[in-house]
């Protein structure tokens, strides 16, 4: 049901009746190592280059989310995807694989909140039984295409934030055990004027806070609602920004409730600048250490934005700012 | 409804209330001509560069069929769009232009089909009263991206094809006058070992195959169902090769009905090699051409199978093969 111009709510309630989260060996020395399915030693997961390297995980992360739920391939209907390569190769070789019907998505980092609203979507309205969504980055991947090879050594601003080696899967459901999806907030491009690719945080903040704005203003509620908001990867220029967006706007986040999946994922004595990001960054986290959370019985309701800065090398070269956008799905107990 | 593991029915039967198309000049020299909104007579649009050229075909597009339909921007909830460009820039900008919540998708060619299939699923699960969906590609931003500047001059081989420069986009409805659709068959990554680039039609006739067979089965219909069958961009090569792989599957493809949109848009002297391809091939014939059939009467029920070839050049690089989809949608009157 359609509720203001953007918000969804999901009578039906599909389940997340499995998730798996698979990561690179930094993460796996971060601080939610604990939650993550498989960790690799390896950054280059056993694969002779760092795309191959990414598909893999990719691939691991559906298969540990198929398995775990006791299904088989062929019993799931659709394949949802999304990542920053070009031409998003993770998610197209992964679904080679898979040999699942697929729908390719792209949202930048937003993706793996695109993908998951849409296939709550899709399995509400009930054109599917099962739906799996996924979302996946590689730092060194991620950084040779939109910035410089890891090998250079290039130095970066503090604002700049650390692309998360991995991939977090959701097995959506019409029925089932485990957390329900009950609303998603589709956002809108917002670009604020900045282009530069080293503060993406900054960028996507006004979007962040568009979307939230609008899911409160749909659904009637308040932060309250929540035990916790997360936004996917402003890190902590972002998150800073968001909330001083929002006060404006007239809506007080609650310091303790509100996060972001980028300041969460990593020690803080680990070299990642204002925080994680990329479009494995919210996926992990939300699949694992979230939804582990929930399960356990420490949190009832939330709200994760996944963010996405929808620039290209080429935009950004030919002098164009970076146009943001925010995804919210709200997942309940 | 979904029938078998990938067709949906659409019960409401969205409508497409307003359509339009917006080409360059070698398309407005073609065979199609009359058929399209705007004919640019400078393939530059009047932009300084390629990639802003054709964000600007897309945004006329969505511009024309919304004005055509006699709304604004504010009363449609979603837009739902993919293009050929690394990241999708072309639609995250038209979005960020049209202020919509957006859906960014990427299916290479594909994404036609996959943004009307999810636009309808959308509007028929009453999630939305309008969608605009779209796509768009341009010749030179194409090749300059995954082949070389077309400056240079490289010869191709008889089988390469031709990207189009245009921008097709369709407004779904949950009522109005127009074409309806009424289902949509999503496809399946289908990789038959093929790597070379100039030879994408040969690559992607076994997914629309595929697609084809299983929308049939699916429905429990035969290709006589339609009074046109049209596959996205196959051209001369590939459509030759579908024909074949279907009557291996024990399906007659009736010769006068089996067309393919990238043997329909260039005139046979034009130099197009095997014929044209990009996204905006199937998006301008189909919401340019084929609907205008429709509302003529000549056409009463179609159904158009857009298929992609989901390489990059780094893929391409690192010697993969290719994986193809194909996505099918039934529109009738």
């Amino acid at each position: 049901m359609l509720k203001g111009r953007q918000t969804w709510i999901f009578e039906s309630k599909p389940v997340i009746i499995s998730s798996a989260a698979v990561v690179g060996p930094f993460e796996g020395k971060g601080a939610l190592a604990e939650d993550f399915d498989v960790i690799h030693e390896d950054v280059w997961m056993g694969a002779d280059t760092v795309e191959r390297a990414e598909k893999r995980l990719l691939e691991e992360a559906c298969n540990v989310a198929i398995e775990k739920a006791g299904m088989k391939k062929e019993d799931i209907q659709f394949f949802i995807s999304g990542d920053l390569m070009n031409q998003i190769i993770s998610s197209s070789f992964t679904a080679r694989s898979l040999d699942m019907p697929f729908f390719g998505v792209f949202g930048a980092c937003s993706s793996s909140m695109e993908g998951l609203a849409l296939a709550s979507l899709i399995v509400d309205s009930k054109a599917a039984q099962y739906v799996l969504a996924g979302a996946s980055s590689h730092n060194i991947a991620v950084e040779k295409q939109f910035r410089y090879p890891t090998e250079y050594g290039a130095q970066k601003p503090p604002t700049a934030q650390w692309t998360v080696t991995g991939a977090g899967v959701g097995l959506i459901a019409q029925q089932g055990e485990g957390p329900k999806v009950t609303s998603a907030t589709i956002g809108k491009v917002v670009d604020m004027g900045i282009g530069d690719p080293y503060n993406m945080g900054a960028a996507m903040a006004p979007a962040a806070a568009d979307t939230i704005e609008n899911h409160f203003k749909n659904l009637n509620i308040e932060p309250s609602y929540y035990d916790l908001i997360a936004t996917g990867d402003l890190g902590r220029v972002g998150h800073e920004l968001v909330i001083e967006l929002l006060k404006k706007k007239g809506i007080e986040m609650p310091k303790d409730k509100f996060m972001d999946c980028g300041l969460m994922i990593y020690k803080d004595d680990q070299p990642v600048m204002a925080g994680g990001s990329g479009c494995g960054c919210s996926a992990t986290v939300t699949y694992a250490h979230l939804l582990k959370r929930m399960k356990k019985g420490e949190l009832k309701k939330i709200l994760i934005i996944a963010t996405g800065a929808l620039l290209s090398p080429i935009s950004y070269q030919q002098g164009e700012t970076i146009p943001c956008i925010a995804h919210a799905v709200s997942i309940e107990m």
